[in-house]
């Protein structure tokens, strides 16, 4: 994957953590205007010093770390073995846990009053005080989801006093998509800004496609085991089990899993709500456990056994996101008992998981009209202590089939504004298909402009001058400049210049106005008389 | 222009005014599921009981109202002969003007307690009461731009008590495209949604293009005469006179535009502000009156012959849209001293105008991030008397060239929200080249969310009704439903299919979960066994 025309891949030293290697991209602009450092998330990808090699993985950049801090141990009979396949990721490192009787968590450290490597590279990325990151991360307003078996992750914050982060969801489906494909699919997410990528897949070679890509993604990567779970019980709901799970949860934390969705707030009481609704459950999660507690009439196990998850995820320092399985899947469904019932419970399992110093956030809706987004954000503050909320948009209509990339980034950025501190994109093929390379680009964009609305909203500076660049580069008529700011400067570059005459004609001026009606150029002639 | 398939053109008889014929279009529903008839802007396009000759232009449907009302003569000399040229639509009837005394907007028969046809065909469409649309017209909360020179226009309001609006720019540039393509253009428009078409054409044969898209044109036609004027003079803006405005004016008040863009707030007192700014003026109107107020060093000639101009639209009842010349043109200046200067004198503008009984909108920003969004429509409200908010965006980040429909309709559905009655489309061209068709289609669909979503947020029955129908087919499965009831049927369908099997594969899923992941087919079995 090649930088974008204009940007060059820097590294900023740590000075707590001399190894600390944090990476930028840095916008050269034309006409004397100072460079501009932006926020980077695509690894070695664009390092033109690194040779890329998929087979080998990205180099493990925290081992080091890990080893460093001496509470971790190898894995004494692994359970990702069991699953590996002839298309699996050429195996390495024997997994790792936490020693007996050591937390190793990010917020077990900052709770401690450390700051870690992590701590300091987040700090670096985001230009705050590593000691404000750590205070963060202890209340619980911030998480860092970096599993000890992930030693490639670049570490990055999640919390609403940090920048805004976007997530893309990739995997395939049982009708669709291959594990090339999807590991192109996240290599592609990282290059249009993905902040996370989650891969859902549901189909085929679940194990081997999440290792292709954890091994290779410098960003933290979420799943949600019950779809792997369901798949070694071929589908069936009926023979999900505690055990079945809970190996799944073991396998996925020795692989390198940063943080899972878990859909332990779907109780059996709200299922009478959730079922009266004009669009049920639309929570793949939520669908399953609801049907697994018809069939047994017993309570969700999920919510049963969660102090028992939280002693597995503090081993790995693995992050809950803990799942909206009961989130609205129609504006007519929003903010009602089900949803705000579960988002009751989330509140107190999020109590449950800090005292095991396990990290959380705290997933949301959904599709809701604007008039009861703020209630979203003000109940999930209010019922879940703080913990960082993870969106799925919000969808602010039902009838947006084919643009729901719109929808969601309407309803994103208000929330975000509000406080959420992660948005999950949604794609222009929401609701139709599996999306492709074109949608999962479309969809990170929008949620980019989502996100990034929210920050400039919020005052954070880097928001701003990153704005302010590119005004001053388009009332400047730098277009090279335009390009290399915008969030899609191949676009950008393109929608120009397809149109524009190459005859010579100024270059003051684009096709929409021409010439004589370009009121930058008239504004700016008045200036330069004045 | 076909119909979307499954949905056919419908009227509602008037019954104040049985002559009046109110379109719908009725999207029928699989199942027995009730019809849903929604909102129709494409006129006859769109009616297979006729016969559509761009030739002959549409059907003048006031033409009787008009009549009966016998407020009107003949124009003696019409100025519009003289800017004839070959390729001009075939010549018709002589254009009409208020008798001399008399008056006969829309905002004149409301104050005076008379329900005009055009009051009840918006009663119609709305679902509203007439009286109800008289006294939103009579307060000044609403307008009817309906020029009694464009009888071909099926009425339709823009007040923040009515379903919020979008408006699509067309026209043609020095550097870009003809009256064919123009025109080929506005139909497209309305087959999207546009509720509102703006002429801008700068370039070649403004007047011709105008006259071929004002006689085919179902909905109201708004233009920005300065560009006119500013070409009759070649484009020197020093040669730009009142008297050449004016006669310009009359030209499009004969011609039919229902409403004008008149900058007459870009006064002497702000340009010093303006010009501090980081992109400085970026309204094309609000540039060139700037320019021409420094080299005349005198007060823009809008203002100081606004009570003339009042007169002069008041005789064809064309509605102003007051300009806002110096709205910011990057989040950096947003909601500085330049635009709320400007907007103040808008307000005194609207009192004035509405002395001579002449209907108003306001115009509004721009480049505005999201916590400055609110503080536009509060001072819009309180100093513009109630007067219609319509507001281009706001764009909600500077950075998304080549996304900008985006950016815009983020702003959008948030004031639409809060109560902005019209919003123009932004396309993704926007900052980079003249739209084509593609971008036409895109920056309409993006707004027509915005719009929708905001309604539903104000709690509009309609708008509620639309996307429970939506949830409703969603939930069943029922995919032909969802195509018809999406706002862009066409490409929803072309979204699932190209993907889906067509194997037999079960039609309860689809390529983004597959059959046994999907969370509705599981809510649904669940529900079904409860």
């Amino acid at each position: 994957m090649p930088q974008f025309e204009g940007s060059r891949k820097v590294y900023v030293q740590g000075q707590l953590f001399s190894e600390l290697r944090v990476p930028f991209r840095e916008v050269e602009l034309d006409s004397g205007a100072k460079s501009l450092r932006l926020y980077d998330v695509t690894g070695s990808f664009t390092d033109p010093q690194v040779s890329v090699d998929m087979r080998a993985g990205m180099a493990p950049i925290r081992s080091a770390w890990i080893a460093k801090r001496a509470d971790v141990q190898p894995v004494a009979a692994p359970v990702g073995r069991r699953h590996e396949s002839a298309v699996d990721f050429p195996s390495r490192n024997v997994p790792l846990r936490a020693r007996s009787g050591r937390s190793l968590t990010q917020l077990y450290y900052a709770r401690n009053g450390m700051v870690t490597a992590e701590m300091e590279f987040v700090a670096l990325r985001e230009g705050l005080d590593p000691d404000f990151v750590r205070r963060e991360v202890a209340e619980g307003r911030a998480i860092i989801p970096a599993n000890i078996n992930h030693p490639e992750v670049e570490p990055m914050a999640i919390g609403r006093n940090f920048l805004t982060k976007i997530n893309a969801n990739i995997g395939n489906s049982a009708l669709s998509s291959s594990v090339g494909e999807e590991l192109e699919k996240m290599v592609w997410a990282l290059r249009w800004g993905a902040d996370t990528v989650m891969d859902l897949s549901t189909g085929k070679n679940i194990h081997a496609t999440r290792s292709w890509i954890i091994r290779n993604c410098p960003a933290p990567v979420g799943t949600v085991p019950i779809y792997q779970a369901l798949e070694k019980v071929a589908g069936k709901v009926e023979d999900l089990t505690w055990e079945i799970y809970r190996e799944t949860l073991l396998e996925q934390c020795e692989q390198g899993v940063d943080y899972f969705t878990v859909h332990a707030g779907v109780l059996r009481e709200f299922l009478p709500m959730a079922l009266r609704r004009k669009t049920g459950i639309v929570s793949r999660g939520g669908s399953i456990l609801a049907k697994w507690m018809r069939i047994h009439d017993k309570e969700n196990f999920l919510y049963t056994n969660f102090e028992e998850i939280c002693e597995i995820l503090s081993a790995y320092d693995v992050a809950f996101s803990l799942g909206d399985g009961l989130r609205p899947g129609s504006t007519a469904d929003a903010n009602d008992e089900a949803q705000f019932g579960e988002l009751r419970v989330l509140g107190e399992l999020t109590a449950t998981a800090w005292k095991h110093d396990v990290q959380v956030m705290i997933e949301g809706p959904g599709h809701v009209p604007l008039n009861k987004i703020k209630e979203n954000m003000d109940r999930q503050l209010a019922l879940c202590h703080g913990a960082p909320f993870y969106t799925l948009g919000p969808l602010v209509v039902d009838v947006g089939a084919g643009y729901d990339h719109i929808t969601s980034a309407i309803g994103a950025a208000m929330i975000g504004w509000m406080g959420t501190a992660m948005l999950c994109y949604v794609t222009p093929k929401e609701h139709l298909a599996l999306p492709d390379r074109n949608d999962v680009r479309a969809g990170i964009v929008a949620h980019k402009i989502a996100a990034l609305a929210a920050d400039l909203a919020k005052g954070h500076p880097l928001a701003i001058a990153w704005n302010d660049a590119m005004s001053e580069a388009r009332f400047a008529f730098r277009w090279e400049d335009q390009y290399r700011l915008s969030l899609d400067p191949e676009n950008a570059r393109r929608f120009r210049e397809a149109s524009y005459p190459k005859d010579g004609t100024s270059n003051r001026c684009c096709t929409m106005c021409g010439p004589d009606f370009c009121a930058m150029k008239i504004s700016q002639d008045i200036s330069l008389t004045r």
